[in-house]
């Protein structure tokens, strides 16, 4: 059977054990987690999220450059007031170049990838800090909004806070 | 205490319960999932995920557009070879359009936001519809990779499969 077919299944299973429920469209604990896509975080069991708690933006890196629009959506439309980013030890990010990646695809698949910034980083704790300043410093997110970055370990499962250097003032 | 702050409480008590264990990076089962960031949706839950099994991309209203960037990095640097569009039953997404969000935010905050392109639909099967024939269309995907389209239903937590309507041949 295919994987899809696998979790199609699965989903069955889980919908005939549940008991049918309506929770609220916005997020009950007026939060947005930012993180990476990789298979092993589990945002909901690495900080007991439950079922209608919080918005959870995931992409290849946990970048906030992309997760602008839906944080701006959520913020707007569905009343969150607070972002919390995490990024991850371990992180495929750290292991490529816009220029390899490029490169591969165009030997593997023969197409033009050389329009896309795939943002990958260098550095775990710089890649954090880049993030909750870009948020913090856009116009189109709420002003005051706490935003905190953490780097979690895909070993212990441990969160760990980063603290976010004041910026230097602008001409010094 | 803030909700950053709780979710921080919440992680320490996790951590300090879990037996530290490796997983290998590139996912386990090979599939990546595109789904919304709404807070009713548990990934993990509603398809039986266990750590280390598939990647996880989530964004307001799961659109693949904005996924491209990821599924690229998941499929050359990280093997996965499937794809799972899951979009579901009352999503923001349906409840604005680019000009009323961009009148909100310009009302709200004073920011200009009439550059982004929000992705709201009108209408949840023709969105999924989209988002597959998107992925599927798209030389920067592994050809032949499996990819398929699903409502979630929020209420009764059950996916439903979208069919994928043939394309009008070029001209016709």
């Amino acid at each position: 059977m295919s994987v899809i077919d696998e979790l199609f299944q699965a989903n069955h299973r889980y919908a005939t054990a549940r008991h049918p429920h309506r929770l609220p469209l916005p997020p009950a604990r007026k939060v947005a987690i930012v993180t990476c896509m990789d298979a092993r975080i589990d945002p909901a069991g690495i900080l007991s999220l439950a079922e209608g708690d919080a918005h959870v933006i995931r992409n290849a890196g946990g970048r906030a450059a992309e997760a602008l629009r839906s944080l701006v959506i959520s913020q707007r439309l569905l009343g969150t007031r607070a972002v919390a980013v995490i990024h991850h030890t371990d992180c495929g990010m750290l292991t490529f170049s816009n220029q390899q990646l490029t490169t591969q695809v165009k030997a593997e698949l023969g197409a033009d990838a050389s329009g896309i910034d795939f943002l990958p980083f260098s550095d775990l704790e710089a890649s954090v800090i880049e993030d909750v300043r870009l948020l913090t410093d856009s116009p189109l997110l709420e002003p005051q909004t706490p935003i905190r970055g953490f780097i979690y370990d895909v070993h212990s499962g441990r969160l760990t806070e980063v603290g976010i250097p004041a910026m230097a003032a602008s001409g010094t």
